[in-house]
């Protein structure tokens, strides 16, 4: 099927799609859900054997799939998130009569999503991407991933045949496989009015440029993933040194170092850097060597470190164990934070299970660190709370780079839920406006339209006076779920 | 001043400024309002030389300015606009204890603003974008438009003294005079975080260009204008075409036909053509020759006509009188619709008192014309209920191609409220996501981050457990004012 093809079908069903009532949309979106789940044994199968991932890992993220699914459903079932704004008529406003207007989001039609090979299922083709897309009411063209061809094809296949049950039009979800050249054709396709995208910086960088270029430039929301430094300071770290140091390396080599949230950069004080050190020596060696994705995620992790070897500045903890085919053999390396902030080199993500640990010397120093740092998905800060109050300079501008503050626990981990935050200032993605996972994602998708004295009759339900869905809508600037 | 000066002064105040609390940012807005009024006799008579616009329009667009700095001013001390999200903790659930997450927008950074020179108020130097980027909690840079320089330069002195009299550091507002070179150095600028503009296709569309090509690209919200097509149709136009022909006058010539609202495509069935026609031309020839703000748009106003005037496809309702220095001579020609799809040429933009009149034989041919129709800022259609009822596929289409719908009046006089959407689908905007009217607006500038497990006594106002700020929040996905 050539792409004019694929994108007339896909408007087209744009055109009827975008009309359907909330409740009809969560109902197309619980039988994906509901298809995946009768599929569960095959598609655990396939995804293992694609990704080296474990089963229960890809057990989890199937639920985590099916379970963001039914959040996107209640969400538009529930409808408030078209934020319904009525300014209503004052006929008799003087000098002249003020019109009514009704303002709501609304769809912005076919989305071209990419998905992710480290998330087989929870941000590939019935991931977070596609369903937000489909749940705000476009028709998605999903490229398949080649690290996973199978899972891919048979998930398409699950969600066609949801969109078969539910009567709606066969272009509301087209399942293309292709190469770089097929993932920009997508993107420049006239009918392409967004791009959802999860993987590497050059990779989603491209097709914010390509899509940047376009006659009609549309948006991008690429989620390409940072290092999620950890901030640690002396008192904190003092009372808690070992199940902190066994935090972080469990973190740093869960999923063989595979998210997005990893963990890759560590600043401690010069004070307990040795100790530190030792312990996570210690829970380093016990973290066994465990396969990657596929071979070439292997290959570019032995290579980035092969280039950090070079590199005088570093002095390190651990070094992997001698290059596999498959296999991750995490690593750590030291550097002091005046030689960390000399050079933006530090500052690249290795995907996979290596860390640097930046020493510093005092929290002064930490101020240079933050104001050099690019943006982050996640900074995480272990300080007891004198120190969060002694460091608020610090923590004002960890705010500005980063998309999630977290002040215990690890990065990775990303709940779905209402308030997350998966997202954050470029690098980490090209929108910062933007979330990737949880409720607000849906809003990627959709952009607001008014109706200016649109007869009530005519008024989509989100808008009509007697407010018919019962969701929450600001009238004159109140909020209210009260019928006008 | 240089710009590495300006911006770091500009993200020094930031830094400071986006911590102020709402209620301190609102007084501070209103501090401006107030200052803009102590000087309108000055403001006024400034304004009304430099843009040749009458006094008592000049004296209505400050009302609109302070108004509109009043309504962000109520919008953010309300404070309902951060989208305070709370999902609270749950400690007990199983496999994994559930972490407290809360997320809320915050502003974006220091952002460039570019005034617009058919508002020399309302959409300039405190117009909206300026306005909305303080209220979002971000500092301004902002260039001077060469048509109105004394003006511009005034009203920053304003601004300025509204910035020192709050308390507040002067890098929160700078004003900068500069041609075409500076323009694109502020948006090149790393510490700019965001821009807004008002104004041509060609300009607009370079910023985005520029800012799409940084290291690190930024939004882009850039408002170009459009030729808002009236759609009329048989019955509801039989029993109005007087009113109805001499409100489409009114509103082309309004303010010279300078707005960016400016209805410049108007479709008629061919049964009343000659009678619209009729009347149009009747109500035009009482309109007047009126100046244009200045002789770079009156030239381009006669050089566009001359490039029209080649066209066969064309037929003058009423040729412009001879070219002026300043003056703007209402023009109006007919074409049919089938000639009209054949030529993009003929969506461009005249900006002035120009419009074409399409005759079209059908409205199955709408259908087509809407196809083909490029993004708008409005459309309007004047359309009995019955005919509204038979057209719904039309303006199922017609809703893709804008970002205001009218089902009455006319599409100038932008009103200024909480469901206004002043913004369209591409070539209007660059960012259909966005508006530049109205209380929304203010999200062009900000950001969500989240907390993770932040301790009560560090989080936002906005964020804490009793909501101290009595905002609607969303806690686990229900909306309320309740405290936690």
């Amino acid at each position: 099927m050539n792409l004019d093809t694929i994108f007339s079908a896909a408007q087209e069903a744009f055109l009827s799609y975008k009309n359907l009532s909330g409740s009809k949309k969560a109902d197309f979106l619980e039988k994906i859900a509901e298809t995946l789940e009768e599929n569960r044994k095959a598609i655990v199968l396939m995804a293992c054997r694609e990704s080296n991932l474990p089963e229960g890992r890809i057990n989890g993220e199937l639920g985590r799939t099916t379970g963001q699914i039914k959040l996107f459903a209640n969400q538009v079932r529930e409808g408030s998130w078209l934020e319904a704004t009525i300014d209503p008529a004052d006929p008799h406003r003087s000098p002249l009569p003020k019109s009514d207007i009704r303002r709501m989001l609304t769809p912005l039609g076919p989305v071209v999503v990419f998905g992710a090979s480290n998330f087989p299922l929870a941000f590939s083709t019935a991931g977070g991407d596609t369903i937000s897309a489909l749940a705000a009411g476009c028709p998605v063209v999903y490229k398949g991933h080649p690290a996973h061809p199978d899972t891919s094809k048979f998930i398409g296949e699950c969600i066609s045949q949801a969109v078969e049950k539910s009567g709606l039009p066969a272009g509301v979800f087209t399942h293309v496989v292709g190469g770089v050249k097929m993932g920009q054709d997508l993107v420049k396709h006239p009918a392409a009015k967004a791009v959802g995208f999860t993987g590497s910086y050059g990779a989603g960088k491209s097709l914010f440029n390509i899509a940047s270029d376009r006659d009609e430039p549309i948006p991008v929301y690429a989620e390409m993933g940072s290092v999620n430094p950890i901030f640690t300071f002396q008192e904190r770290m003092t009372n808690e040194l070992v199940p902190l140091a066994e935090s972080f390396v469990g973190s740093l080599t869960l999923g063989s170092g595979q998210f997005c949230t990893n963990p890759g950069l560590i600043f401690v004080p010069r004070a307990l850097a040795e100790n530190f050190e030792n312990a996570v020596s210690e829970a380093i060696k016990k973290a066994p060597d465990s396969p990657m994705l596929h071979e070439g995620i292997a290959e570019s992790y032995y290579t980035a470190l092969d280039n950090l070897k070079t590199r005088s500045e570093l002095n390190w903890v651990k070094v992997p164990n001698a290059k596999h085919l498959i296999n991750v053999s995490p690593a750590l390396a030291e550097i002091k934070a005046s030689d960390w902030i000399a050079d933006d080199l530090f500052q690249q993500e290795v995907f996979g299970s290596f860390a640097l640990m930046v020493v510093y010397e005092n929290e002064a120093e930490l101020l240079e660190v933050a104001k050099k740092l690019h943006g982050q998905l996640t900074i995480t800060l272990w300080a007891d709370k004198s120190e969060l109050k002694s460091n608020e300079e610090l923590i004002n501008i960890l705010e500005e780079k980063c998309g999630r503050l977290l002040f215990s626990g690890v990065p990775t981990g990303v709940e779905v839920g209402y308030a997350m935050q998966h997202g954050g200032p470029f690098p980490s993605t090209t929108d910062v406006r933007s979330t990737s996972v949880g409720a607000h994602a849906i809003k990627r998708f959709a952009r607001p339209i008014a109706f200016q004295d649109m007869p009530e009759e005519l008024l989509p339900e989100a808008l009509k006076n007697g407010n018919p869905l019962g969701i929450m809508r600001q009238v004159n600037g109140k909020f209210t779920s009260e019928k006008i």
